[in-house]
């Protein structure tokens, strides 16, 4: 039986946030053919609010430490500002699309970060989620419905407590899950770059394909580096776990025609 | 061929913000056999948010003008902060809900009111939505689906604007729309008293059973009068529009068999 197709995109805060950017974004992604989800961040959106609101913003390598009153608040951006937005500008121009955070028919459950060591030093991250299980049929049965999830990045840990889950994680393990029942899965995600650069400067320089031995070999020649080797890693362990490909591009470009797609080994 | 019971409940911001009166009504809600529906408010919350934003909150005969600023608080507050924190609880004790508002599958489409005269004075509501349609249909296959939908009160208009929708209407248009599809509908507004009371200072006065007749004497002779008249007006035309019967009683007593009982005339 032939697999049913499905696009997942991931889009980032800048774009979210940005209304012009954000209004193209959706355009695109309703042109995608066939099955699609969108899952989207709000971390610079949720960084105003709290300041707003008095409360520091603190990052450790990037990711967010989330007390109690930081997860009111980004289940506040995250789940009701920027989903609800999203899902109403969708179903302006036509897309049936329904807002969905972890808890939500309970699709992706987690657990609260233990205290981890970060540079040496031991960080709390606080009210952080670490996906355990996603659940492709549950998510699967919205998109047999024909709708389109757009989901937020919280989850829940089936005590009664909302998490706060980095935007990318939820689109890889609900790729994963998708793929695991049955689903020929593109993952996009799509940010400000053009693709995976082999030059940082030059926007013309996107690596167009990239597997898991390309990725070892670019990694020790120094090519790629810094933010962009987490995010390969990511797209790897996807595609080892049944995605399909993965293809990381400009969140004006999200066709699955440009960018750099990461794929298994030929 | 017998219809299928349903049961439509509607919680208001008290119950709602406080821990210990929101963990009882979740399991009493939970108990009730048959397909169901919770509906919440959230408007303390959201004013304290408001307030904590600098934001002022405005009201016109018991109603919140909403303009752009104060979209946005209500957006994360009853959509976010409120509606992920009662659907996170009901999985914690095992209920599979999930979070609607009306654009979440275009489930309850509005209109943005326009400026009514209230006490002889043009008031402009702001972000404040009539419901034009809700879909009985949609929020039916969620309930096909095994799921406990839990809808904010929130709308929007179809052209990518949310609009806030006071809960009680969201209820009993949710109700009549379900009724439509062929449920029978019990529709439960829970409240802090436990009934409409013959005698407003005696919380033992409950009047079992009010009908469209009796509501015309009751309001002649005075016994029913104020903020109740709308809330009862509100439950028959529910009933006239195919709902079986709307129970006003405590949100303690949400069971059925306590508090007032509207139907039609015998």
């Amino acid at each position: 039986m032939l697999k049913q197709k499905l696009t997942i995109v991931k889009v980032g805060g800048a774009v979210v946030e940005d209304e012009a950017q954000l209004q193209q974004l959706l355009r695109d992604f309703t042109a995608i053919e066939g099955a699609k989800i969108l899952v989207h961040g709000g971390g610079r959106r949720a960084t105003q609010v709290a300041t707003r609101l008095g409360i520091e913003s603190k990052m450790v390598e990037g990711r967010r430490i989330t007390d109690a009153a930081m997860l009111e608040v980004v289940t506040m951006v995250y789940g009701g500002l920027v989903n609800k937005h999203v899902v109403a500008c969708l179903q302006a121009i036509g897309a049936d699309a329904i807002g969905l955070t972890g808890a939500d028919a309970d699709v992706i459950r987690s657990v609260k970060r233990p205290p981890v060591v970060v540079g040496g030093q031991e960080t709390d991250f606080g009210f952080v989620g670490d996906v355990k299980a996603a659940r492709g049929e549950k998510i699967g049965r919205f998109i047999d419905a024909g709708l389109i999830p757009v989901i937020a990045p919280l989850t829940h840990d089936g005590q009664g407590t909302m998490l706060n889950t980095n935007a990318d994680t939820m689109a890889s393990e609900t790729a994963k899950a998708m793929a695991a029942v049955g689903y020929d899965v593109t993952l996009v995600f799509a940010f400000e770059k053009a693709g995976v650069l082999a030059n940082a400067d030059d926007e013309n320089s996107v690596i167009k394909r990239i597997t898991a031995d390309d990725f070892a070999r670019l990694k020790v020649d120094g090519t790629i580096s810094g933010g962009m080797l987490p995010k390969i890693q990511n797209a790897l362990n996807a595609i080892a776990a049944g995605v399909k490909r993965v293809v990381i591009t400009s969140a004006r470009a999200i066709d699955g025609q440009h960018g750099t797609v990461i794929t298994g080994n030929a």
